[in-house]
Order: structure tokens, then sequence, then C-alpha cells
């Protein structure tokens, strides 16, 4: 891998609306800080540093949070903030991005990550990417997989199948493998069987590849996409880039990556897979952010700037900027979410039922609190 | 009973910091709407009405909170709202009401009830505190005996003794009887015996006496309190009322009328008890509060104006004022009360803890939040 074709691409879309009254349409959860006194997306900035200089990292947006994104990324290129007339899952953001890239470079390797995603081993983290970035040299599609820390059943799975020889016998290219097949989440007992068996790794959507290969299999599958893309591209420079892509985007099909491109091209031999273990979390609910953060002897977990008074309560997340003093007594496996307009109070085994509050707030027509 | 001897006094004074953060140091219990639009003071008042005009009410509190009484009572005259210079317990306060009262109409039966009890049954209250003016007429201390519900153990409890009869046999005052002896908050065993015996009533400190009688018996036990008593009423017309009753209430015996008057005037046959149901709660804690307010068909307590949601959760309350929207998502006999300031999230069979709360604030100089 030559360091200085690399590019990342970080799609920041998505609300979070199980990390709500924290997250919210106007504060989504890339812009989170759960601890360090920086965002989840200033974190995967920061973390890219070692792998590519700020003016090759492209952020993929709405236009809602490009003023949030730009105060939090000053170095950025202004250029690199590439707006979406409105969300089309990942492949058109992603597709836009490599598109933009390619023109820039032909030979670029470039890599997308979530924007809201935890990784605690920094350096485990760039090993991995190099090593995809060898594979992707070579031609495929590369996937880090992350080993199993558990029978998880939200997220999607992938097999890997046999190691990847690098072209000259290179030993650094055997940590990839042929990524066999994509699986949807699974049911508890396959999720069990998953991993045990030892082959199975979690699909966590980190990608890596050239974008000649990933622009060509986009081509091949999804090729109204490409097509208006490419007019899109073709526009991006003179005066009527605003229109053509407000026109197209919202006739883009509206399909995320790994079904789009990825699961068919594994199909045909075209996916490989780095097996990584990064300390990766996708904090996607209150429960797990009670599981990663540091908690004292109780067990409580503290993410807040305001006074806690915890009398005889274990196993609880207390969170939220309000300010206020929050006191909890003879509470166990709670959290407690207090912001400036809105409470959260859940069973840290309700977690995923946190979106059913946003449904109904949005029910009940109180679009200013979600 | 003639009506228009009878007075009430009602004692306004304790914080009740088991109902922190509604309640405050600077907004007592008694300032609390449980429901219905008005405080437990102004309901206090109320149910008053068919026995006393508010020109006979007298309310006795300490100063912080004169404004905020007078507010609620526009029509209890200025002059009734008697000043405590600083806490010294019930029998200062009482006795200061009493003497006042006495000095203007030396016939007064009078009687004194708390700002900060529920009483669902108005109709019973009325009638006992009927009866309860007739053995006063007839010399007797009268306290109102509850009807025990359960064997709580947070209450006092006195024993009834044989029937009074009236002077003339008046069948009404069968309603009274003896009371033999008082007893401080039992075990849990000796509770249920109380409970079981059917003699045992609680004591809700419901007090009705003549009020020559009353001051009688405080100078023959607190021959202090007596005379410094005395001595503040005399100065009470002249302009020396704030001096003299500043320099004597500080030096008056901190004590209650439970201890410092009844318990002994029992013991030598002056105490009279009406056995009463009334649908009582001295609402002293948020499990309390829980359990007697209506609740939906989950169990679920709502006390606030501002948006609730409910995610498969029961008996549980939401309350306070902060008007923020709070959603609580599958949780179970739990608190939450929400203010401008602070948040309080506790189990139902923790709500005595809440205590703890105040002392830990306390303890780190957050005077300003309890």
């Amino acid at each position: 891998m030559s360091d200085s074709h690399f590019y990342a691409v970080i799609p920041a879309g998505g609300s979070g609306t199980r990390l709500w009254p924290m997250s919210r349409a106007s504060h989504p959860k890339f812009l989170l800080d759960l601890g360090g006194g920086r965002s989840l997306l200033r974190a995967t900035i920061d973390r890219l540093g070692p792998l590519a200089p700020q003016d090759r990292i492209y952020v993929v947006t709405g236009a809602a949070h490009v003023r949030a994104i730009a105060g939090q990324l000053p170095d950025v290129p202004g250029p690199n903030l590439l707006v979406e007339p409105g969300p089309r899952d990942s492949a058109p953001a992603i597709g836009l991005a490599a598109a933009l890239i390619h023109r820039r470079d032909p030979d670029a390797v470039m890599g997308s990550f979530a924007a809201d995603h935890l990784v605690r081993d920094r350096a485990a983290f760039e090993a991995a990417v190099r090593a995809a970035a060898g594979a992707a040299a070579a031609g495929y599609l590369v996937t880090v997989g992350l080993r199993p820390t558990g029978p998880e059943t939200g997220y999607g799975y992938l097999r890997r199948g046999d190691p990847i020889d690098g072209p000259t016998g290179d030993p650094g290219a055997r940590t990839a493998y042929h990524a066999e097949e994509f699986k949807e989440k699974p049911s508890a007992a396959t999720a069990e069987r998953y991993v045990a068996d030892g082959d199975y790794l979690w699909n966590a959507s980190m990608f890596v590849w050239r974008t000649d290969a990933f622009l060509a299999e986009l081509q091949r599958q999804q090729p109204d996409l490409s097509a208006g893309l490419g007019r899109i591209v073709a526009a991006w420079d003179g005066p009527d880039r605003d229109r053509v892509l407000g026109e197209v985007w919202a006739g883009l099909p509206k399909i995320n990556v790994d079904q789009g491109v990825m699961e068919d091209a594994a199909r045909r031999g075209r996916v490989a897979t780095v097996p990584a273990s990064l300390g990766w979390d996708d904090v996607g609910d209150w429960d797990t952010i009670a599981r990663v953060l540091p908690r004292d002897g109780d067990g409580v977990v503290t993410m807040r700037d305001g006074p806690v008074v915890c009398i005889d309560s274990r196993n609880t997340l207390v969170a939220g900027d309000s300010g206020r003093v929050v006191a909890v007594v003879g509470v166990d496996d709670l959290v407690v979410v207090d912001t400036d307009d809105a409470l959260l109070v859940c069973r840290r085994d309700h977690a995923q039922q946190v979106k059913a509050v946003v449904d109904d707030l949005n029910r009940r027509g109180r679009t200013d609190l979600v």
C-alpha cells in the first residue's frame, strides 16, 4: 500500500433513535461525546490520522449537519464535505465519494468507516486497515471482519474462506481471506453456532478497496446508480452542480453497499476480509454504552457534568447534559438520560424499545423533541 | 359543641425531606399540590370550612413561608398568621396559638390539624371533629384516633379504653373513649398485634380541646413553656412584641405536644379519643403518594403537566413540574420526580432513603438544592 494514495470516506448519516434523548434528528449519534471530550465523529477522524491526512478524508452527510461537522473538523477541507440532498442509504453516498476520489486520483485506495462507532484498539485498527489496503491493491473489495466477542443477534456476519496469497507470496497479505458469504442478522441459536465455528466474523461495513475496482463492480451490479453518479460528477465543477445533484439524487436507488454490491461480489470471489479484534462497538443503544464505558465499584456509569447522588444503586448509567443534580436511590440495571428538554428512564434490558419513544413523540407531532 | 367558639390551628412547619426534590426547605410539603389544583395546606383549610370560618383559623409557620401562605389563604386574616422566630417543635407553636385564642375567647374550643396530611373522607372528618369537640367541652384533651388500615410501623399508636359517658347520657358523646396510653412507633410484630387487637388507633396528632383545659395542663407539665408563652402574649399588642417574642422563643423547651403534654395527661385520665376512618394519609414519602393517587390500568400515576411517554412500564409514579417530556421504558415500581433543577429516580421500596439524598447534598454544601 502506498499511503499517499489512501483516502478515507466517512458516511455520517442516521440519527441513532435508540440513543434518544441525547441523540436527535438535529444532533445525531456521531456528534455524541461518549467521554474524552470529543464526539464519535472526531474520534473516527483522529483514529485515521496515521493513515490519511485530513485533506484525504471525505465526509458524506445531510445539509442539516454540515455546519456542526465543519466546526468539529476544521482541518478537513470544505470541498471534502459532501452534502447529500436527501438520505438514500449507503451505496449512493459512498459511491459519490468513490467517484469524486477516483477523478482526483485514479490510483486511489479508499476505506469507508462509520462515523459513530467505537474502536478502542487504535493500533489494531491501523494494522487491519493496512492489511486490508494490501488486499485491495490486488483488486479485492475488502471488508474488515470483526472477530465476534459473543453471539450477538443484532449484527450481520460473514464467513471467511481460504487465505489469499499475495502476488509475491507476501506473508502480510495472508492476513486476508476470501469472504465467502454474507449473512443477515441471525437467530440466537445460529449466532451461537457462528461463534463456536470460528470462521464467522461480524460485518461492520468497514470497507477498503481500489476506487476503480469498486466503481467497476457498481457499474456491473447497479448500472442506474453508476450512471446517475456519472452525471453528477460530470456536473460537479460547473455552475449546474446543485441542480443536477438534486435532480439525479432523488432518482437514485435507495440501497446499501452490503446488499447492493458486496453480497454478489462475494459470490463471485471478488471480496476479501481481514479478521481483526479492534475493541469495536457500534454503541447503538444505551445498554451498550453502559457496558463499554468505565464504571465505579457498584457498576454505576456517570456520563455527565452535573452532580450525581447515588444511594444504594448498581449497574446504572446516568447520562445527559442538563447540568441538574440527578439522584438515584435503590435502583439496579437502569439508564437515566437527562437533557434540557427530555428525560429517559429505561431498564437496560429494554434499551431497544427507546425507539418506541421516538415513534410515539412523532405520532404526537412533537418533532421538536426527536 | 357551639360552633361559634370553635377555632382551628394549623402548625405549618417541617420541610418533608422524603419528598425531595418537589419538597424543599423553601417549598415545604404543605405547599405541594397532590392533585386537584390546590396545595395540601389549602385542602386542609377547605376541609375545615364547615367547622370554622377563616377568621377563626390560625396558621403557625416560619418567616420564610408567610408570604406563600398568605398568597394561598387570602381570607385568613393577617393577624392569624403566627410567625415563629425559629422551629421549636409543636408544643410552643400550638401553645402560642392556644394562648392567643384563649385571650380572644375564653370559651374557645380549638382543634389542631397538620397542614400536610391527606383526608379523603371530608364528611367523616367533620363528624369526628364534632364528636371530639363534644368530649372536649366536658374538659378532656381529645385526639382523633385513626382506625389502622394496616400494621404500619411508621406511626405512633394509642390504646383506647372505656367509652366516655356524656354528662347527660348524651349518646353522641359515646363515640369518645378514654385514651389509656400512647405508644411509640412499634416493631412489625407489635404493629400486627395492635391491628389484630382492635383497640389500638393511629395517633395522627389531630387534637381538640378547650383552650383553658390545654393551657392548664401545659402549666402543670411544662411550667417554663407556659410562663414564656405568658410573657409573649402579654407583649403581643405592644411595641415590644417582636423583641420579646425573639428573646423568649429561643429559650423555650423544644418539645412536641404528644410527649410534652398528652402522654402524662393520658396517664391521669384526662385524654379522650374519637376513633375514626377518614381516608387519612400523612403522604410522607413518594411510595405513599404513588399508592394514594389515581392510577391508570398499568398502575402508572402521573402527577405533572408535561407529556409522559410510557412504554411497557408498571406501578410507577412520574411527578414534577419541569414541563419536560419524560419517557419511561420497561420500568416497574419506580418513582421519577423531575423538577427544574433536580431529578430523583427511586425504587418505591427505597422511598425512605430519599432523606439520604438531602443529607448528601447538605454535606456537599449544595443547600441551594435542598
